[in-house]
């Protein structure tokens, strides 16, 4: 019991009741503090975890010495100055996603944390799902061969945000996803979208990525559809992947299918052309995906890079990475597609 | 017999035996003559259609007194050509899609055919089914309210084109159906795409159109998914649309769904703002859609517009807005998203 | 506070914290003691609600003066001698489906209620959610004419049971549905299944049921099924219901689609029966459902049924009937599909 | 050309064009006659391939000395005496299924064709598509295991017969198919259905098929459904097939999942028994089906046959085997699931 690793949470609203029943549930960590400004928040989780002590100031958690790490779990623009004061408070920091507003303060809180050697961890939720790392198990293993797309569309009649744009709030999961499985980053960015509501933040967008090396990705996000879109495809030269997130256990499905080039593709005649492509059609492949709660895997791992000073897998610079592409799209879409520069290497990926 | 409309058919490949097929099967037309360069296609008409003259020189169709219309289902380069000439040779034309390869043919051929009082049809079929005449009804009689968006998604593992890139491929579809519903043309493209294969066209393409009074549209082609999807969302202020084409019967859905706009926009307080925005969620609603062959209804259109000297629902000045947007679309995909606007007043739409 | 109703619960394994949270998390009852054989269980419940007496001997909560109902959460075999002592106790009673492993111990049961004025429910959960209430409705208001067939099947890969067959653990959730929609009592059941395991319950099964004016009923159940099908179709003169309960939101769907009859039946020539019958494809509509927790407006109702002394909707009747459809399915089934008659009338329904 | 096989087509109904059609489009056979009580069809027919010879007599196909053999495609009250005529007048036979009203009418072509030395086939055109091939060789190579069931439904709001019951007109199919698939011969059948048209034949119907060595099959077959489903479960002690021949690609799912026994089953205990059953969950395989048109396939071999003087793989006695279980189930449904044995020895099967 003295071993478990004291958790103080900051935020109990949508995410931050799954944070405390996770911690909860495993042997290796407590919650001995929650706090919000919502006082009916806090007496929901006061009814259910009586043993918590709860609090509508933070520093109440900043300046308990029980306390070994924060998880923040509010809204996006508190994120900076929360994580900053949880850092110099001398804890460990788990922060919701996007784990900033700017570039700048990403920077700012990576080295804080690397400073005071803390470990800061941002909840990139999907990493840690089975079927996101069976993806990235099948691209780093070449089985798909060289990735040509990556192509995902996360709809659905959502809950509009003031402060952000729906990029900020659908598409950072898919950047997420899409930053950890392929292991490549872009280059530049082109972006649309629109605001239906006047003086609102756009709830529809659209980005394109270039990637080095003949790879392109896509994202779609979009607060106003009727139904529920949950889809990523993503193209290999050998396979294929169709990851539908929706689906309670088929998820993912892998397909023997695309096309092979022979000969000499200089040559023009139509004849030699159509010999150049050939069109591969096999058998489809659904693997048994780890079907564990991703937040259970993800808190373990935070405690795990507590306890032995590791770097988290969704670190401070996946978390800049993130919020650098999200900085440019909102940019680009802004100017109807003008594409923006990732001057990845300014920042020190 | 001798009432009927006598048609000349260029080009028997992948298309042009539907065409047949359906001119034969109506009773208001006759084929008489088919050319192709190919002679095992003619020997393929021959066998199946004894009475049909077939010949490898088109010359033949244009010079046959007794044709008074002839259809041209040739690949895209050679459109402008053929149909100038079936034109000047005194015949009605109809034209596959996409109509031209520029939209200064498209305008030459336009001019051509109304000097001399000539029907000149482009074969937008998906105008012509059912469900696509439902979604404009509904369009059209404000069902939907305000359109707020028009979403369309067309992939699968496809023939790869040398002489196009995919959005004259695929994307043309989408242009066609997204024209005829809307009846509101875009004022602005951004596109973005990539080739796999070094030295061909561009194999995976997104579109967005920029259309005024808040309304976007965003159309995703790829010729290289390893699965087929063919669906448009439709999001309007007060209801939207799912059209699954691939869906045997159940192709329309119209969703009783979306958000209510309450109150003062100006005023910023969080409280305010969240009374603003409602959600609704009410029934669906999958209309019956007319189940007949599309190209059937087309073709009756064609011989109607032939005998009343009607101009076509799908004539000139639709294959040209469809061209336009294309060559734009194009355009900007070379420059990785850059806006191209589309000056439609100058070309007299 | 101290008007609400004060629960115990017996049996803390798959159902019972489902119970036990949904009373809790109502404002009308509290849970003051839960009992359970397997103390790992016990503990389970007294780490999450650390207020509740926890027991291994359920004759603590018969004795409990301050309880006034009993929700009896354990295997079948058992629901007799814990629901007649709960009576016996003064308790009302909420008891799991089936009701009980005979149709005699079921008479007694609400004999025994009857007598003592206690509430006597069974907990057909189904009953209670918004799918089955608009089902009902539908049948009810005659919107889908006279009832043809109701068909239902429910299969997965299933916990094997080994003291009931897989009628007593999955067909009882499609008789209690079918029993509360129809609104109509079979009179008969042919039954067939099969074991797979030597001296094991069956594991498949299939029954017909037989009712009054033309109206069949079908339930398929299986524990050894590759994939999860809930899906009950029924066929009316009028419209017909396709109720998928794995759709997340569009669960029903009302399908304007049937026969039409007209003319004399009674004339044999082709000509005129094929004039008799004619098929109707029109519109579909999918409701909106309500979907609210079923066990809360179940749990709430039984709460009603105690303070206002009224007969639940699911009363000890209910439980009957089922449970002799399930035995006489069972006796069917040992005799491959022999006819098995319902002297419904002997039991008083 | 000389060498053709010379085919005669009786009834130009609904299958009858399909049998032309792929005769025709064969180049080991052509088809010189076809007959049909219906000018308008004889029209069609003609229509479209004028060299045909056309007639309302068949006897001008029984007495015409240059057709080898005789395909019959009209309602199965009529397949007797025609196949007994076209045998008689030393004619190879291929006839639609259900090859006869009676199994004594079966027999009575068999013996007829062996006595000729004629070749008799039935048009079980499934067996010959790629997706039950797929399933028979998954079956015979013991991939599956040892088969525990066989569970198919074939519904949908089709065409009322008034001359058989929805079992002739339906669970044919899924009678060959099982037929082909199991290699093995059920022992009884108890089958339930129901008319709703007073005096017309049952338009709903279920049968159970009993297996030797604890393999059971069970159909359910339906005129009158709204939604149309062609989905067959085969579950075996290894692997479990779902196959849904209305997906259009995707037709078959290999379930690597199931239960596994260990340890002694005659212990009793609880806990020995829940060590007994063991539950695993792999992956799936959607194996990549031969999409050709099976009646073209089945056609070949018809030809093979004739020329090779071959066997057929639907020959008389899959025709015969099919209408003795379709001719017990209908008399078990009479009489409301009575179980009825099916002495498949006396036949000589």
């Amino acid at each position: 019991m003295e071993n478990k690793i004291n958790i103080g949470v900051i935020g109990y609203g949508y995410w931050g009741p799954n944070l405390v029943r996770n911690f909860i549930e495993s042997s290796r960590a407590k919650v001995s503090m929650v706090s919000d400004f919502k006082t009916e928040l806090l007496l929901k989780a006061k009814t259910r975890y009586p043993a918590i002590e709860v609090t509508t100031d933070c520093q109440d958690i900043f300046t308990n010495p029980n306390i070994d790490a924060i998880a923040i779990a509010t809204p996006v623009s508190t994120h900076f100055d929360l994580a900053l004061a949880a850092l110099k408070a001398g804890k460990h920091v788990l922060v919701e996603k996007p784990m900033t507003v700017t570039t700048d303060q990403a920077l700012r809180l990576i080295e804080e944390a690397e400073k005071r050697n803390l470990v800061l961890m941002v909840d990139h939720t999907f990493v840690y799902t089975g079927a996101v790392q069976k993806m990235r198990d099948l691209v780093v293993s070449q089985e798909l061969g060289d990735i040509y797309y990556y192509d995902s569309v996360r709809v659905n009649l959502g809950l509009f945000q003031h402060d952000v744009n729906v990029l900020w709030d659908l598409a950072v999961h898919d950047l997420s996803i899409m930053d950890y499985v392929l292991q490549s980053q872009p280059y530049a960015v082109s972006a649309t979208g629109i605001s239906h509501i006047s003086g609102e933040p756009e709830n529809i967008a659209y980005i394109t990525l270039f990637f080095p090396r003949n790879l392109i990705a896509h994202i779609h996000v979009n607060w106003l559809a009727p139904v529920k879109i949950r889809r990523t495809l993503i193209g290999g030269s050998q396979k294929m992947i169709v990851f539908d997130d929706l689906e309670p256990s088929e998820k993912l499905k892998i397909y023997d299918k695309g096309i092979t080039l022979n000969g000499n593709p200089n040559d023009n005649a139509e004849k030699v052309y159509q010999m150049l492509i050939g069109y591969r059609t096999g058998d489809i492949w659904v693997p048994k995906v780890e079907m564990k709660e991703a937040l259970q895997t993800e808190l373990m791992h935070f405690i795990d890079c507590i306890e032995q000073s590791k770097r988290p897998m969704t670190d401070g610079y996946a978390g800049l990475q993130i919020v650098k592409i999200l900085e440019a799209a909102t940019c680009s879409m802004k100017n109807q597609g003008q594409l923006v520069k990732l001057n990845l290497a300014e920042v020190g990926v």
